[in-house]
């Protein structure tokens, strides 16, 4: 079934509205899980919807909260920030706003946050950076899913890295990725759609490779390439939780798959952004920046492949198309949704024409 | 043929000394590749001394040349720095140590510099940041020996990203990666030990799968952890030059393979320092991350694993052996070391007791 991009966001809006999120952070929250949808990420997309109004309903995130500064008074380049527990979607990207500004000041600020909850997609925030002309990065820890190298233990979250640099020609440059070899919630994607994971996803309990999206349960997943991206990984637990006074890595649990007895999740996260303007024209930066995805997307394609892409390319082609064209969105979760819909008394964005 | 680290210290910092360089910029120097021969690292330790030597002698680095700022006036948190062609290793040990003042105070602190050339090993500058409670980043681009993802062209450096992390029990976290599958250096010590290469290390000129060394020569080197790594890589290109005013990957050649008609490198780099004690007490802070690595070193091993390593654990671990046994030489190395020494008329670090 498909849906326009106005009529998703305005469901997506009102459902976080009607949870408690101010109107503008409501829009905020259905800007990131309908951009993750029309970007062709639907693991981040509008199939968490449900898990996030729940977790608002049953106590585990303060729908209104604000951030507040715990440390980093002005003329600082660093920032530690509360956010009290609130959404982790609008209050990352809150965390980010303050980090442009003041890096629009000092020409660079870090931000730790602590008592934050699950914050969707990496891309949202960084590319707010690259809006303004600098260099976003965001990282954050997740509950252990994936093992260190050398062991089937699950210890480290899948531990996103988002990176964002400006262009003019091109899109510019969206890296958002997991730090283990897929995102958790590709696993869960597959699984929805009873497909068999591809090789070097995850291991079993035993350490043992596994095509079954159903061993993640007592197995873990597998960090990107091997001993390095475990590195990655450890760095990414440390600054999101060491530095902000957020849980580690094997303090958290789950914000999908259970109910929590604790509440809050006091999840971390460590974002910045640095000026490209501090160092040169960005006119001249961006002109650079697309000099070099000109001689990337020159270069001749490996047999097999039909262009050598520039990341975040892919998601920026189907974000267009999902303009143009409308957001596909598959049955089950149709049901999902308009059952949502109709607890909270929203109109249906997936009724057809003539329907009552 | 072993010899004590004191011995070899004074060797090198000798030959880099007789080059032209101040001396404490050659005891810098010197402390990078003996610190990287001790460190089990011998593909950036002593073998690559010569290299550096005659790169002065042809002129194409200016063993005194001091380090300038363009950009980036107090209190700010970014430098534009120009090593004016100046040796790498002390010309990025310098750039480090002018973040690590910054960051001092405004709590982080970011360089871009152009013109310098090949910095050997990064561990060596975030190490400073460590070594004074500070986390710190390093990344450089390198000339074009690794393909993209989708692609059997060269077109990325091995591209290294270094990050250090200070502990207190534990040695500290310490990254220091390619973000090719392997570093050039680790291929050109297989050469030179006539070794073949592990799996998935390089591809010929076809983009065929090798494990020949001299494969490279046409082929390229693979990115670690497929289309992620590349990501990485391609970010690390464009702060590197497009930020600092340096070349990119493409323009780049080789520092070490061939004689280069252009003269100076103007090879970039990009680092940074960030001071944990603007968010918590260091003491805290340490004591966090001990807590975090103690629980990855309880980690059950999977089997055929002995224990679970924290990145840098292994060449720390080397480090301290080097130190109390004496460090290895290759005899082919040894040979290569031996006529630099009589050529600069310096004492031979390798005499045997008893030799004339």
């Amino acid at each position: 079934m498909r849906c326009s991009e106005p009529a998703l966001m305005d469901f997506c809006a009102g459902v976080m509205e009607k949870a408690g999120l101010p109107p503008e952070d409501a829009e905020t929250f259905a800007a990131s899980l309908v951009g993750s949808e029309m970007r062709g990420v639907p693991s981040h997309g509008i199939t968490r919807l449900k898990a996030y109004f729940d977790r608002i309903r049953l106590g585990q995130v303060r729908p209104a909260a604000e951030l507040s500064l715990v440390n980093g008074d002005q003329p600082g380049s660093t920032l530690l920030l509360d956010g009290n527990n609130g959404p982790g979607v609008t209050v990352a990207a809150k965390a980010m706003d303050r980090c442009l500004e003041r890096a629009g000041e000092g020409g660079v600020c870090f931000a730790a946050v602590r008592n934050t909850s699950h914050a969707a997609a990496g891309w949202f925030y960084v590319q707010r950076a690259a809006a303004r002309g600098m260099i976003g990065l965001s990282v954050c820890n997740t509950n252990p899913l994936t093992a260190p190298f050398g062991s089937g233990k699950p210890m480290l979250g899948t531990n996103p890295i988002s990176i964002a640099i400006p262009a003019d020609r091109h899109p510019g440059l969206l890296l958002d990725m997991a730090t283990s070899a897929a995102a958790r919630g590709k696993v869960d994607l597959y699984a929805k759609l009873g497909k068999p994971l591809p090789d070097g996803w995850i291991v079993d309990q035993y350490g043992r490779p596994s095509n079954n999206p159903a061993d993640l349960l007592l197995g873990a997943m597998l960090p990107f390439g091997g001993v390095k991206g475990y590195g990655l990984a450890l760095i990414i637990d440390i600054v999101a939780s060491a530095l902000s006074g957020a849980k580690n890595g094997r303090q958290i649990t789950s914000f999908f798959n259970s109910p929590d007895p604790e509440g809050f999740k006091n999840i971390g996260l460590f974002m910045g952004a640095l000026d490209v303007r501090k160092f040169l024209p960005l006119d001249l930066f961006k002109e650079r920046v697309d000099g070099i995805l000109d001689e990337f997307k020159r270069c001749p394609p490996a047999p097999g492949t039909a262009e050598v892409m520039i990341p975040g390319e892919i998601e920026h082609r189907n974000l267009l198309r999902a303009r143009a064209d409308g957001i596909d969105v598959p049955d089950n979760l149709l049901e999902e949704l308009r059952s949502l819909a109709a607890i909270r008394s929203l109109p249906d964005p997936f009724a057809r024409p003539g329907d009552a």
